[in-house]
């Protein structure tokens, strides 16, 4: 059996960090899914102002801060990426590549990295449209399969695919070095639609055209309604009252997913505002548990 | 004239203060009344580990950290206490002492310290009951008033009303020492009740009672509903949307007032978002009163 968390968080920016630093003070058993890097935005600001607390400190810096502060009551950001979370009744279940992870309640903090969703991405999710090339690979022996992948990481999951599917097209959508094997056909070109009728048949570029089995698009992270089916989404940020509650019980949500403005220090507060509410429900849970 | 400020932030603490970093950087005219202690309750705070970016701190070596940042935003501190504030339209009124402010719109950050009336206070306030004995000492020239002082710093309006008035009892609620004129009579004693008919005539203490034709109560801060008349107010605390917009236009209130959890992260954030929520108000408020 899987050991099931208090709390699974979900994304290692500030809102999941200041979140993770309430879980341990909580004494509650919780893992945090994201980077060891934190935030890849937060390392990309020149000067921050506007953190109570710091001046004139680069992102760089306050990143660092942050690092030092998880590392100083022993906090370890587990480097996984989070598929899909099913809600389960009293629990989640949270789909991680090849593992599975159970939590009595979830945080989510994954930011507004997502972007827009690619024309007929929608239509096609399970239909050849996919989010998880490792999970799904199965399904592709001796298919075409066709990668657009947002970050470097995502070369081994190509090169894995590699060895199952007959052909697989990689759309590197990073500036870094590519690094595939070399039976994989690289594609330097901007994906536009995803085309098909029952199923996916092709995918048209900005300047070509692949006639493809499946497509796997590989972002850092997936719009929040695709990774907890069912969750209330509203202009883009996921729905929450004041104590950080979704319309899902038990999941919570905090920082730039929730809404404007996407601000380091309102993401903090509010991953601390959700934890404490994430605490207050287990809490509860364990009482009724008790009482049956 | 009073000038017109676009933002009065009431209250130092860590909402106040992290509101009015976002208005220094949104160029806007503000004033923040408040204590240059910044926050007597942080002072207090043995150890704190959950405001992220600091491990270990005591609250005063935190409050040094953000008295560093307000100084070097070059951001003053009005020491001054607010006594109430009425909505005028496209403006408010604040009354401060024997002075009035202008703002367009107004950030309530006093936090929880108001502690609970007295039997007998709301009934008869304005009937012998206030809360500023500068502002209505000479409706007791020649008359019996009592001073209920949660402060060192209201001995000078006690003797100030003291050369007005024909006695002045003064009830200390604090424990340094009294330092008051001479003329003045100090009760060391618990006030329980405040008892008249048409208008005040007595204060009942633990163990004596007072004769009085007036009692003003002078707490740190005001309660906010008595601060702002017709302030929405749900379970002792102001209520708010996720703006941190108020019942009223222009009115927006972050921090311990308005809700649990009592958090300094959880306040630092939302006078984060109070600030920028009252930016875009006055900018539209601007725009409107461009097209007229």
């Amino acid at each position: 059996m899987n050991e099931r968390y208090d709390i699974a968080i979900i994304g290692s920016g500030p809102a999941g960090i200041s979140a993770a630093l309430n879980a341990k003070i909580r004494n509650k058993r919780f893992i945090i899914l994201g980077s060891k890097e934190i935030s890849t935005k937060l390392v990309k600001a020149h000067k921050i102002n506007n953190y109570l607390g710091f001046y004139g400190k680069s992102g760089v810096e306050i990143r660092d801060e942050f690092a030092n502060h998880l590392k100083a009551m022993d906090i370890e950001i587990t480097e996984e990426k989070v598929n899909s979370i099913y809600a389960m009744g009293e629990y989640f279940t949270l789909m991680v590549n090849d593992k599975m992870y159970e939590a009595t309640s979830i945080i989510l903090a994954t930011g507004v990295n997502f972007g827009k969703p690619f024309k007929g991405e929608e239509e096609f999710l399970g239909k050849g449209v996919g989010y998880c090339a490792t999970c799904d690979a199965p399904l592709y022996k001796d298919k075409v399969v066709t990668i657009i992948a947002y970050n470097k990481h995502e070369e081994a999951e190509a090169n894995f695919i590699g060895t199952i599917a007959s052909k697989v097209y990689y759309v590197p959508m990073y500036k870094q070095e590519i690094e595939v094997d070399s039976s994989i056909e690289i594609i330097k070109d901007i994906p536009v639609e995803i085309v098909g009728d029952s199923s996916v048949k092709k995918l048209i570029l900005k300047n070509s055209e692949i006639e493809t089995d499946g497509v796997f698009i590989l972002r850092d992270s997936i719009s929040p309604g695709q990774l907890v089916p069912g969750l209330k989404i509203e202009n883009n940020h996921v729905e929450v009252d004041r104590t950080m509650k979704t319309n899902i019980e038990g999941c919570y949500a905090a920082g730039d997913i929730v809404g404007t403005p996407y601000q380091y220090i309102k993401a903090a507060g509010e991953g601390n505002i959700a934890a404490l509410s994430a605490v207050s429900y287990i809490e509860q849970i364990k009482r009724k548990n008790k009482e049956v």
